[in-house]
């Protein structure tokens, strides 16, 4: 192993910042054609080349004639010229006008030699002996002049200009088909970490193998910041293809990024590379997640280690790489990339580092936005998607009070806080339900978990079952009836009747989570045969194999029995017929939908209730096991 | 000529709406791969279809161990365990944990079978005899169950969701590589019009020829509003070709597009087309500018005719066709589109139906927005420029006042205000000056201009030739001279000295427009002529030939001398040492730059003042004929 680099300091973020923004990750200028070129940024100032129009061009349809000899012309007492001709847009003028004559020309036709005014067809007659002119016309009247527009040597758009449809416009005006444009900043990705397998790819379970998130998120980032990503081949546990890939990166890009590796060894290539190539700048940041955050520089090129959590990744990256990458590709982050919020719940904080806090966003009955911390425990994809940007928290202070302003910096443009959201119950028709609404955001925490969001006031509606309503649950806005039970195999080989197997007979059972219903429906049902049997819920529970093998949603202990590895777990009849396995019926539970009292006249929460009004039925319908 | 089917009245607005909602653009279901999903929308919902992670996993590197084995352990008393092996990420275990055993773990790797928790390598320490543990655990510690961040049969992202990087990272942690997104409409751009020549190819200015604006802009906008463009050959005056690339395109495409062809052949070919092979649902709207609109079907495809002004076909794309395309592509109206504002000056319209009116933005001191109508007579491609978005004016309003709220759709999403605005003289100087700030806007329509718009209390800054500063003129925040005379050919042919020879001989000269304060400048001299000679201003004008052809830009009438169609042209010492032609010196004029005195805390007039402050000398030593 090589000797690391001592850093024992954490550097400031702002040392951080300053230590990126010392890298040059400026691209070169492109030319691109005239149709690729919307959202690029102008690399220099363009001047018009040419008049626009190139000549003096009728602005009306109409005759062009000498202005003089319409002078006196009015209604009454009109002016007769001679028709001579007519000359159409895209003609050149066959004939000229001379005194008392007259040519009928259409809109955007050269004006004819001689001629300097024309008049609108609506003021004019065509009789045998010749135009009859009911108006009296200045010089230039209807005559639009070879460089009114655009004239040639003028500014046409100024550096740096971002190029959206009205600027292509110009541009095709003035006859450009390739312009000039800040080149995007080439950003490679290193994935490094035996365990990770591209997706698309088998996974091995049984050798710990996951799916490499932080690739394609961090690319996509890329994209999102302008710059253009370079994905390099996985090189696996193969650590000189992985030196061989850090150093084709190093010479290709602007750009090399990777993300923490919990491969030690991986980590030691890097800084490998690095130092015999190199420069490293600084190494780990007093912010959290910036513990493993590391700054380099090849010679051509720079190098930003990201730490390996997905959400801390993105964090890091959209905090202090991608305005770096902004700044060398010209392009302004967007005014959405930022918004300003109030915190729906306090947060309490100390420990005296600067803190990127992950944030969600969800809209007050104003459509106020309102954010709360995230990642508090939920897995690492889930935060991914809950999270819709970061409040950086100062490293002095300790505490964000209710209701205090905080600036979101949001994970992409396109982020916008969900039209409703809740929390709670994972249940197979109300996720239906929500796939008839816009952009809503559903946690399937569990019963207990969704009620006790409820209570702190932050989501827009819980989902729980169980039939008592506690008047600080919030109002109910909707209520059915599911079948629960046990999920066996197909056939039910065991045989099992009911809770008596499970407690009496040596099966591998698989429970859910203690945040779910249906385990505290469970638990109550097993509590009641306690009573019947004159024993302990205790007693039988602890009887019951697997009682505390739990899983967390609502397929997934069927789908254990579906496997082999469980003989029964516990489940809906809905969950039973989908994955076509036994079901042996243990009663019905009624799930709630519960709203926040104070969105209720929330718009998402509206449209919610009108597709529980239209559609719960349907769906109840089409799912087996469920009922009004 | 086909007969025309009668549309005796214009349609209502709400109507168009309707008739283009009722056309079916909605493209099939594509799938695309990971990489290349982003800002695409999820066709379907997709449920998980595999545990997240796949397996018990460590989340901290230590040992992994059997719970009970760790009970009542702490820093006094801690429990030995023997060491019995070691599992990194990425690798199966091969080694089962018994009672009083510890396994080597690293985070991320595969919980070996028989171990039920992790202890962190902080709490241990490893000895000859075994591994020392310090805590007490319990069974789970520091293990992430399988399934426990995402499990199988899970709700994973919801139809119509758009996929931003954290998106791409769950659809990644699944392993996904292809994604079901919404297909982008196929919107086909014909061109039509005898006169429209496509960018990149040459123009004959002879026969009125003028590049095709629309097509490019409408196809930008078309990508924009999350289309895919398709631009047709164009046509030209092959009228059979024209009908073959309409139903080409109509057999090809969702929505077929094309803008007013001044040529009214085209637009009856685009009648008889339609009339026999689909339908025509409408004629004209009773909204300016939308009289030329047409909306048709053709058995697979819509039809929507735009008008031919481009600023126009912008805005009748954005108002109608645009809100269309999004709904098909199922990209909603990103929150930036539209921006609310405040009417910066008086607007009186009372045509009786609706106006779509162009606009143009500028931010005040504090950052609020207010709007202005644009488009009084300023070029076609011009107004393209200053336009930011669409005013709907309602029939029945007569009169917008200033500091009315009004509602801009942006022409697009990623159009802002300028950071700074101005208005008056086309000055080399100032426009090399303008390329050193981010975003300013600077129309050069001329001194008077300038000053009028300032009086009006729109534009940040105005710029004005002349020495006398009149109070309602603004601050002077910079001024300095340039050399302004006779731009002649190169070594001055005709020997010309001064504004003598342009009264006395029968030279052809050119001039510049009266908003040019060039041209004041001009005119006051030629009045001290007179004097000087006994004479009037006006007989010494009118002896000279040509002092009333204008053209607009300040090199405009130089570059007329250099193509030989003049022996003289008023202007600037810079332009003609810029493009080589001789020079008749006949003095200096102040051009000053004057700031709104409610703008003068903006940000961007603050710039402009330092960039005045920092580059004015550079600049002005690095151009002929320009001193402070």
């Amino acid at each position: 192993m090589t000797e690391r680099k001592e850093f024992r300091d954490l550097a400031e973020p702002e040392d951080a910042r300053e230590a990126i923004a010392s890298l040059d990750l400026t691209p070169e200028t492109e030319h691109v054609p005239l149709e690729k070129a919307r959202g690029r940024v102008l690399a220099e100032r363009l001047d018009a080349d040419r008049d626009v129009p190139g000549f003096d061009r009728a602005s009306m349809d109409g005759y062009a004639v000498q202005a003089r000899d319409t002078f006196g012309a009015d209604e009454a007492d009109p002016a007769i010229l001679d028709l001579v001709g007519e000359v159409h847009a895209g003609e050149e003028p066959g004939i000229e006008v001379s005194d008392g004559e007259a040519v009928e020309i259409s809109t955007g036709a050269v004006m004819p030699p001689g001629a300097d005014a024309v008049v609108m067809v609506e003021r004019t007659d065509e009789h045998e002996d010749g135009v009859e002119i009911r108006t009296a016309l200045a010089p230039g009247d209807h005559v639009m002049l070879a460089g009114a527009d655009v004239s040639a040597g003028q500014l046409a758009l100024g550096p740096g200009t971002q190029l959206t449809a009205r600027e292509i416009g110009l541009l095709s005006a003035l006859g450009a088909d390739e312009v000039p444009v800040r080149g995007k900043p080439r950003v490679g990705i290193i994935s490094t970490g035996d365990e990770l397998v591209r997706p698309g790819n088998p996974l091995s379970d049984r050798s710990g193998q996951i799916y490499d998130v932080n690739s394609y998120t961090i690319a996509t980032a890329v994209e999102e910041a302008g710059g253009e990503p370079v994905l390099y081949p996985h090189a696996g546990d193969d650590y000189d293809e992985m030196e061989r890939l850090l150093l084709e990166a190093a010479e290709e890009c602007d750009l090399v990024l990777s993300s923490g590796s919990t491969s030690a060894s991986a980590v030691d290539v890097i800084y490998r590379v690095i130092e015999s190539q190199g420069e490293l700048l600084l190494h780990g940041v007093a912010v959290k997640p910036g513990k493993p955050m590391l700054i380099g520089r090849f010679p051509n090129s720079a190098y930003v280690g990201l730490p390996g959590y997905p959400v801390s990744a993105l964090t890091i990256f959209r905090t202090f790489v991608a305005p770096a990458i902004r700044k060398a590709a010209g392009v302004p982050e967007p005014i959405t990339a930022t918004i300003d919020a109030r915190m729906a719940v306090e947060e309490r904080y100390g420990e005296g580092r600067m803190r990127l806090m992950p944030t969600g966003l969800v809209e007050d009955e104003q459509g106020r936005v309102l954010a709360y911390p995230v990642d508090k425990g939920s897995g690492a994809t889930t935060s991914l998607v809950e999270a819709d940007g970061v409040v950086t928290v100062a490293p002095d202070t300790a505490y964000l009070a209710e209701g205090e302003p905080v600036e979101v910096r949001l994970f992409s443009p396109d982020v916008q806080p969900p039209s409703v959201f809740g929390v709670g119950e994972d249940d197979p028709a109300l996720s239906r339900l929500l796939d008839r609404l816009d952009s809503p955001r559903y946690l399937a925490l569990g019963s207990r978990e969704g009620l006790r969001r409820l209570r702190n006031g932050v989501p827009d509606f819980a989902v729980a079952t169980g039939d008592t309503t506690d008047a600080s649950d919030g109002t109910e806005l909707a209520s059915y009836s599911r079948e629960w039970g046990l999920v066996v195999p197909a056939g039910n080989p065991e045989g099992i009747e009911g809770l008596e197997e499970l407690v009496e007979r040596d099966l591998r059972f698989i429970n859910r989570g203690t945040d779910s219903g249906l385990r505290t429906t469970l638990g109550n049902a097993i509590a009641d045969l306690a009573d019947e049997r004159g024993t302990t819920r205790h007693e039988l529970v602890e009887s019951v194999s697997g009682f505390e093998m739990t899983v967390k949603a609502h397929e997934s202990p069927a789908r254990k029995v579906a496997s082999g590895s469980a003989d029964a777990g516990l489940g809906l009849r809905a969950t039973a017929e989908k994955l076509d396995l036994g079901f042996v019926s243990l009663g019905e539970e009624r799930v709630r939908v519960l709203t926040n009292p104070n969105r209720e006249s929330k718009a998402g929460v509206e449209a919610l209730g009108e597709v529980l009004d239209s559609d719960l039925i349907g769906v109840l319908d089409s799912l087996p096991g469920v009922r009004p």
